[in-house]
């Protein structure tokens, strides 16, 4: 039976026939990889998706954890597909050899893990916040750190989390107040308050490693004075028992319309609860050096946000292949221009509609799947780089392309979900199917992990501008390249490459425009279009490289590729107009609105 | 303190300065009413609104009815809110003096509704339910019939239900199977199942009307053989005394993602539960003659589908309030030019991304609302019509403005609940905020009452081509109208006036070329995507028409009326010109995408 978490093809075709990351095997990083073990590692997770994860979905949904005041109560099935994850050594799929991990690319190891995300985004949440973890400390921690804290999360045994948020401090990270003081033994303790903190509080690991942003008293105020904490739930003993319980508790968990199934919470450090050693405060130890956590943390961010986008798409997907099974096999009216009211009803696949809320659906879904895999593929070049010329240009990229890659998916696979409801009718609204809660789950996206606003002023204010541009007209010359090559195809290729030259070539005349008058707020005012904008262009570029990947093969699958390419050109790149067009006008429409006229 | 449920001044606005709905009261209709009577509604709907709907709206939520098998539960504060709008005799405010309402104008009466709505749109389902039932009944029902069902229900004695969907027919009501066969005494019986039914059981009131499709053995096939009847859940005796249980029975509920308060039941007839009479079947009672039930149910559908409209917007309109509430009083950020990271914060009503969210809320709640109060002021005009030519124009309007009136609140409004949240942040997304479940709650709407899809075909498929066009020619003459008087006002009102007349020129221009070359399913194929644009340009001739509303008056309420109107033109109306320009080219994308090639 074909799945309806993801589709396989679909991965094989994006991985193996578009972006040739068996080639990557060639490289030292992955050369006891193959497409075999690739492959595998795809079997590998649709198998753990289809057993341990998909089976409790609505289950985790309908029974959000709950907390008596002591412990926080799950239901068991979580603890079950996790400890599966363990035994499938997936937390370390991508990590060094070193550290106990498989060195897989990132490109397979995301492309896996979809799988789980598609499947239970919530359940999925705990490994995929423990390899974010993980992948942190394995970069910036000390080698004791990495024996004390990274391998047993490796073992499924410690769960990590992140915490950044404060209640008064959400997307302005300048502004916690979270303080860690120094101890003479270069140990710190740690008093505040973090909101949002996924995966907090649970029993289902034995241990569990929160990385925390803080201040030491008497550093640079804003951003430049955060340091970075491990603060573990119990202490951890030089032989790695578990020792005393340190005081970061459970303040409440928070509500939430999905992602029901993790658990997400307010976390208080050093209010006194526990005292490890009979001092104040929450043990904590720093990573790295002083006032650098920001940085550090945004290493895991960045990941962490192409992350969001892979969850965004994946349910999506999910919601996608649900809604076009159900298309196919519900009868419902006759063509249009049908008279007879006697005559059969026909699939509602068959509605001209129906058709449009599929492609459209297909049309986002592949297209950010293919961006999402790009960006993990520049992941796995930057690491393994040949030379700096390679470096600098995988780099310059994946800078320009993570907000894209985080944000688009978390809108257009949001409305993906809003047409596969859609496509149910009234049954889509129900809790006996599954895509409403999809819709719930995906409705996250656009928040966390940076919103949608912080995501269009890291594009405009900083990626676009850095290094005089270079990120942009990197972008540029790669996206120029495929629709040289695409012209040099010809034919519809040809006709495409041409729509999309034409939008390029406008979008970054209006950028150097929006910036030449040095009206910083009037260029910074449409952030937000501008961001939709330059998603369009980059999902119609992934579309021009999707056709010219089918070339002139045959099937259903391959014409389904060219109808979603031509869908997407047809419908969707051309929003890009009007959007253009008021970015050239540094339209102050926002700029002029008083507070008090609302 | 200002509300968070409507804006009193926005509804005095649109009701008094721009509709002059006291003027209806020169009409015999309405010669007992006044501006006051008018103002006391609201006044009246607000109260109830706040008092008796507001406070439970979450906890309905939360606690869903449920069925033990043999009584549904439903907290107590639903009924507490419904025995407080019998008391003020609320469902009878449009209706004739004669069968015991209030004679008011359905554009009050909708204004006044609308408050119910926004505070609780499950609770205020029962009422909604029990007007349109009651409507119907009042002017197709016997004398007998109103005496026995019509007058209960405006004492909220009773309440009513519509019984159109079943299983295997929801949008294709060709297919329903119910059956109705007749008996000697002039009484039918009925056999079969509906689905989606509202309200379709509880104890909240002393009886259920249920107004139900079904045909008659040997009657033509598809819609032209539905007939109409009243089914009550317990026969009514000559004395108006409740008598035997009808076999009607509720065989479960749906679990929905939102609307959460409202039972929505499958009802089965006459599967021998009960046997009334010791006959086997469900008890109903023809309503006006047979076959013509359709198009009862349309005179009832089409004021229940401005009422769905009028819910998306009474939705969109509270979610909007308070995410500028919560947008005034939450600091976060400085502004983008800013470099002092010790500054204190801003409110985030003041970053321009935050005034764009806002601003497009108010732009698509206020647009949406002037829609549904002119359309209702139509209604009024229908009904109170001086001359036929009056009628004919009113019912032209109405005609063609319903599917928009219905369908783009639901999809804009729907979206402004989206912005609602993402104003909110993180909080927006859980439970402790109001924003999520208005987002939940205002999803139903674009699949009740007609999908999208069916809407878009309702607006291209028959109410443009109509009478050859003759309603499409009455709305564009009458958008004329306001471009001319628009043009006459000259300044910025010229300039919009301008704008909107070249996008209404193109989208007659457009229509007419999209039949023009024959292939009617071409013509259809992209009907929602010009049941968007039309939707736009619809919604721009609205704020066109508030500008000139407000004329030169100063003050923060107009000049947000200002500048929301210049918003709509800038950031909504463009969207329309790749729209057209798809529709005109007669795309064929979705026509020959072939199933197999999903």
């Amino acid at each position: 039976m074909r799945s309806l978490l993801l589709c396989r093809q679909d991965l094989d075709f994006l991985l193996f026939d578009w972006l040739r990351v068996d080639e990557l095997t060639r490289r030292s990083r992955f050369a006891e990889h193959s497409r075999e073990t690739f492959a595998d590692t795809l079997d590998l997770c649709e198998q753990l998706a289809s057993r341990y994860f998909a089976p409790h979905n609505k289950k985790s949904d309908a029974n959000e954890p709950t907390f008596d005041g002591v412990e926080v109560a799950i239901i068991g099935e979580v603890k079950d597909a996790l400890a599966a994850c363990a035994d499938a050594e997936l937390i370390g799929m991508a990590m060094d050899y070193d550290v106990g991990g498989a060195q897989l690319p990132v490109t397979a190891a995301q492309a896996g893990f979809a799988w789980l995300m598609a499947a239970n985004v919530s359940t999925a949440g705990y490994p995929m916040l423990t390899m974010a973890n993980a992948n942190l400390l394995a970069k910036f921690g000390s080698e004791e750190q990495i024996a004390a804290f990274v391998k047993p999360m490796l073992a499924g045994r410690f769960f990590g989390t992140m915490c950044l948020s404060e209640t008064q401090a959400g997307s302005s990270l300048a502004d916690i107040t979270t303080r860690a003081e120094p101890r003479a033994d270069g140990t710190f303790r740690l008093f505040g308050s973090k909101m949002w903190i996924s995966g907090g509080e649970h029993e289902l690991s034995e241990n569990i490693v929160h990385l925390v942003l803080a201040k030491i008293p008497g550093g640079p105020a804003g951003t430049k004075g955060i340091s970075l904490f491990i603060v573990p739930k119990y202490l951890v003993e030089r032989d790695g028992a578990l020792g005393e319980r340190n005081d970061v508790v459970l303040a409440g968990l928070n509500h939430k319309m999905g992602y029901r199934g993790i658990t997400n919470t307010v976390l208080n450090f050093g209010e006194g609860g526990h005292r490890p050693g009979g001092e104040p405060g929450a043990v904590g130890y720093l990573v790295g050096s002083e006032h650098r956590g920001l940085s550090y943390m945004f290493h895991m961010m960045n990941e962490a946000r192409l992350g969001v986008g892979m969850g965004a798409i994946a349910l999506g997907y999910t919601g996608y292949l649900k809604s076009l099974d159900y298309a196919r096999s519900r009868p419902q009216g006759r063509p249009v221009t049908a008279k007879d009211p006697a005559a059969p009803q026909i699939p509602i696949v068959e509605h001209a509609d129906v058709k449009r809320m599929l492609l459209a659906q297909k049309s986002y879904v592949e297209g950010a799947l293919a961006l999402a895999l790009y960006c993990a593929r520049l992941v796995d070049i930057s690491h393994t780089a040949e030379s700096d010329q390679e470096l600098e240009h995988a780099t310059a990229l994946l800078d320009i392309l993570t907000p894209i890659a985080k944000s688009w998916p978390s809108q257009w696979c949001l409305a993906a979900n809003d047409l596969a409801i859609q496509v149910h009718g009234g049954y889509g609204y129900t809790r006996e199917y599954d895509v409403e809660q999809h819709y719930r789950d995906n409705r996250l996206n656009p928040i966390h992990e940076g919103t949608h606003g912080i995501q269009s002023l890291d594009l405009l204010g900083r990626k676009v501008v850095q290094h005089d541009g270079a990120s942009l007209s990197a972008l540029h010359r790669t996206m120029t390249d495929t629709i040289t090559a695409a012209r040099q195809a010809g034919g519809e290729s040809a006709h495409l490459a041409a729509q999309l030259d034409a939008v390029v070539q406008r979008l970054v005349a209006v950028t150097g425009s929006m910036f030449a008058a040095g009206d910083l707020d009037a260029a910074l005012a449409n952030s937000a279009i501008y961001l939709e904008a330059f998603g369009h262009v980059a999902i119609a570029w992934m579309w021009l490289e999707q056709l010219l990947a089918v070339a002139d093969r045959s099937g259903d699958f391959f014409e389904g590729k060219r109808q979603a390419a031509r869908y997407f050109f047809r419908y969707e790149l051309p929003k890009t107009g009007p959007q253009l067009d008021l970015l050239e006008s540094l339209d102050r429409t926002t700029l002029q609105m008083r507070p008090e006229w609302f």
